[in-house]
């Protein structure tokens, strides 16, 4: 019996001792974010996936991993000896272990998960899809903390100021506009469960979270006073001051359900519903209307303002610059030493570290050789690592923090001579990632109706990829930033429209399992075009400064508009960044951005 | 005080009478669906606009008519002097009318409206609004029986048959699919209260509502017995006698109300909360479970079976011929004699019974000339009759029942010599409606990820229009059917995915306000194209055979791919209408065709 199988042995010894039918795990931790501490990684360590979104549900016959398709080949390999089956779910981005709980559980079943990681919309699709059946759900019960023994520790990062000059608006001037919103939406208290809204808010980032600048922490707006909850030490004296000033009290993280459960004067509060755990909401007292939303940090932040924006192109520069020694580095020294996915990955890092401002990696970077990139997540192991040999595509997805912003890049790279189908391949994928960023559109249009842009010449040959365009991307924050985003799901309240301001990555792609993957990802940002009769209308400015390897592109799949986008794009990359360059990687760069 | 502003006055009266704040007017029957028969045209009597969606309220002080952009010119017209105040919804499809109620409606505060013509979602949405307000709402209150004095009957047609040679399915196998469906959703009833959905599952059709070949009916479909609220006298012996092998029992239309609250023996009951109206929700008896969703026969008739394609095929030949010959018949006489735009519609009508199968026009002919045509739902009436003059665009969207199928079709027509404007406007919409015909797409895709593809060309010119692209047509039944749709918003159960046999219309289009209004419009069904390792994919293909009047293109704005499409397609045209026109006609339409 290998660990994860016992794992899961004395997993099911507990469900037994609990009279439990079904047991539910999430990949998540007590602020349903998409980015966890590795003391919520519960998941990697009882079943050995690593991918970040996955669903577990065990019972005494049954062990079931639940992920999307991003996921499903690393998933197969790593799931393999583990006692847990891979379900794929039938569409994208649905939760299909409710749908499996609801067909497969009988009668008076006990289901038990812990409230602390489900948010309370995921706890109604359960109850709904359970409706008429004899089920109870216990919504309090963590299995986990008593079997895994050498659990990695809560973090405790310090909180340091993000200050003015970079993020371009004072924290008074956001709590403002927070309560704005919430006077037009008469709400007395805002209940801010997410990191990144509540590092916005206050102009403070931290390290508690791998590839992510923020501090674990919860908020509580009041019309007059804030409460955060951050383990008191985390916050600088010179901030506790600043903070005390505009009303913020620092409590214990622990706090937040007993300061939850005792707001009392107010008359109503506003959650988010998808980052609200059950723990949280069921803290709320009775006598409080819960308004229920995306949170107003989150849409106000979502639109960068003009210092972001001229500081993100200044971040483009460095990391453009670092980008392009890289790329010069690896073609000087591919042939003559080994050069693996890991050591890709590190002199990145070593790149870009070089940089004025480089907090960090802004996700795990992804170097993927050939098969490798066929994962759309794929993370290098030191098991997985591979050498970059002679022949194939090189997928490279890299991304950093600095204090001026955020980068997220991929570029897929010819090794040796590319095969027709491969140029065919990266050529659909760059017209796509040209359609999509020379969109024209009216004030008013969400994501959903700009997706297909990105996928139509792929569309047309019969290929396609199983995840979104676009994602938001955060200031000196999370790389994946919503509400807005590019795909083709509309979210359930068709709300969120894209507008001026708002930065997304485009990154259409196409992965052929046990052959190679291809993605292309630039990020870019929207602003005003015209206005006429008909509206005002918007477009987008890729800000991402890398050159695309002409040595893919099958020039013939191409038109005229597509062509003169690379060749103005080129040269715009050669311009800004030749200035930082020694002179033979000017040399160089002047080469790849040569006119198609 | 003229007679709008007497019943207004009078209403108002009873609002006192009644001690109601505010009292609630849709556009709606008890069914809730679009087409509603002149016993429940309510807000045309009420305020004088005739437009087809609208939603009234009316206070002591303030009278107001909310509708969407597709009518915006037309209720400012009809509105003048009526004391009704027209609102215009900020956004695509929204009820801001709910929004008002919570902005200007203070605490303690009576509202009413007859439940039998809202729904019950759109009472939640009420609701849900005024959460915190103390509000009570009268759902029961129908104030205009006792004023409208000369109120139409209720309709009173008899319903015949529909046999399968024409709808290609008998009534028992779609029977036996409906509950099908209900056995895999667990549910014991189904509420089906879209006539067209009980015409489809029953193989009838009626002549109860205008320009809508159906019977006003309800039907509660049980497992082994079927409910059918009709009038009795209404369904033929012979129909009745068969009804009555297959368990069906036909009850007077009033008792619905009864026999829901008297449903004891099942456990569940599966209605769609977005026609189902207050007063029918609330006769169903507690104990049962509520399953919502829209109808299963309203997802089975979506898809068109064999028969139903073959026969759209042969009744687009006849409509095709019909429209030729009057086309033939304006060119060779728009000089002559003095042709009015209710003349075109009564010629249309006469050309089109000379047609096998005709039943009659599928919703009113738009007949609108320059200016007119720039109101999208234009209805022609005595008093706004225009001459079409010497100079100028007329736009033309007419549409038949035929036994074998329903059509829907619009053309845009220069009269005298066309502008560059109008060239370039016809010519961009031309190209939306080409490449959303061209459009290839994995299966899973729904309309609104395509949408886009018929505005693309618009939006790069700072254009476009505001409503939606394709509606879903009925075979000899409702000109627009849902589910399924292409417009820019999604629904908010992103459930309704574009399948093989689906029938949709595809109009873009664009209005200049004063001036002209240019749309084209043609059917096309979906069907299977090839599977790849990436999915199967779908293509569509046009069913309208009507040539597109190539005076109005700028052929330097179209791309080769459209350029094909368009020839393609007027040969198409004259190869299938050729055979049925005489000489005169023939030669006529060959030049109409010719390669561009």
């Amino acid at each position: 019996m290998n660990p994860i199988e016992k794992r899961l042995e004395v997993l099911r010894t507990a469900l037994v001792q609990n009279s439990i039918d079904a047991y539910l795990i999430p990949s998540a931790d007590p602020h349903l974010s998409e980015y966890i501490p590795d003391h919520w990684l519960i998941i990697p360590w009882l079943t050995g996936f690593t991918g970040s979104a996955a669903t577990v549900v065990v019972t005494d016959s049954f062990a079931g991993l639940w992920t999307d398709s991003r996921y499903f080949i690393q998933a197969e390999g790593q799931l393999e000896g583990s006692g847990y089956q891979l379900i794929k779910p039938k569409a994208f981005q649905t939760a299909d272990y409710i749908d499996w709980l609801a067909e497969n559980l009988n009668n008076e079943v006990h289901l038990a998960l812990d409230g602390r990681l489900f948010s309370i919309s995921q706890l109604r699709k359960i109850e709904k899809k359970m409706t008429g059946k004899n089920v109870t759900i216990d919504t309090n019960c963590d299995l986990i903390s008593d079997i895994w023994s050498d659990r990695p520790a809560m973090p405790d990062s310090n909180a340091f100021d993000h200050p003015v000059e970079f993020c371009g608006k004072e924290r008074t001037l956001k709590l403002g506009e927070v309560r704005d919103a919430m006077k037009r939406l008469d709400i007395s208290f805002h209940l801010v469960t997410s990191p990144d809204d509540i590092m916005w808010l206050l102009n403070i980032r931290g390290k508690d979270i791998k590839y992510t600048p923020v501090l674990l922490s919860f908020a509580v707006i009041g019309v007059e006073q804030i409460m955060l909850f951050a383990t008191g030490k985390k916050i600088p004296a010179e901030l506790t001051d600043e903070f005390l000033k505009l009303g913020i009290s620092i409590y214990p993280y622990e706090e937040i359900t007993g300061k939850l459960s005792a707001l009392s004067e107010g008359s109503s509060i506003l959650i988010n519903p998808a980052t609200t755990s059950v723990t949280l909401y069921k803290s709320i007292p009775d006598t409080l209307r819960i308004v229920e939303d995306i949170s107003i940090p989150s849409r106000l932040k979502s639109v960068k303002n003009k210092t972001e924006i001229e500081n993100i192109g200044k971040v483009m520069v460095r990391d453009g610059v670092a980008l392009t020694r890289f790329f010069f580095w690896f073609e000087q020294n591919h042939e003559k030493v080994e050069i693996t996915e890991l050591s890709v990955s590190e002199k990145l890092f070593e790149l870009r570290s070089q940089e004025e401002g480089f907090l960090g990696p802004s996700f795990e970077t992804i170097a993927a050789f050939n098969e490798h990139g066929a994962l759309p997540h794929y993370g290098v192991t030191k098991e997985s690592d591979s050498l970059i040999g002679s022949e194939g595509i090189l997928l490279i997805d890299s991304g950093g923090h600095y204090f001026e912003g955020t980068t997220d890049i991929t570029r897929s790279l010819a090794i040796g001579m590319p095969s027709e189908q491969q140029k065919t391949d990266f050529t659909l994928v760059l017209k796509g990632m040209i359609n999509l960023v020379l969109a024209k559109f009216p004030m008013g249009t969400s994501g959903y109706q700009l997706d297909i842009l990105a996928r139509k010449a792929l569309w047309e040959n019969g290929l396609n990829y199983g995840h979104g365009t676009g994602h938001g991307v955060g200031f000196c924050l999370n790389v994946h930033e919503g509400p807005h985003n590019i795909g083709p799901t509309a979210p359930a309240d068709n709300k969120t429209i894209i507008e001026p301001g708002m930065l997304f990555s485009n990154e259409p792609a196409i992965y052929r399992e046990g052959e190679y993957g291809i993605r292309t990802e630039n990020l870019m940002i929207c602003y005003e075009d015209e206005e006429t009769e008909f509206g005002q209308f918007l477009k987008f400015d890729t800000v991402t400064l890398c050159y695309i390897d002409k040595a893919l592109i099958d020039k013939s799949l191409l038109d005229s508009k597509e062509i003169d986008w690379l060749n103005n794009y080129h040269a715009e990359v050669y311009e800004k960044l030749s200035p930082y360059l020694t002179g033979p990687e000017k040399l160089w760069l002047k080469e790849k951005t040569e006119l198609l």
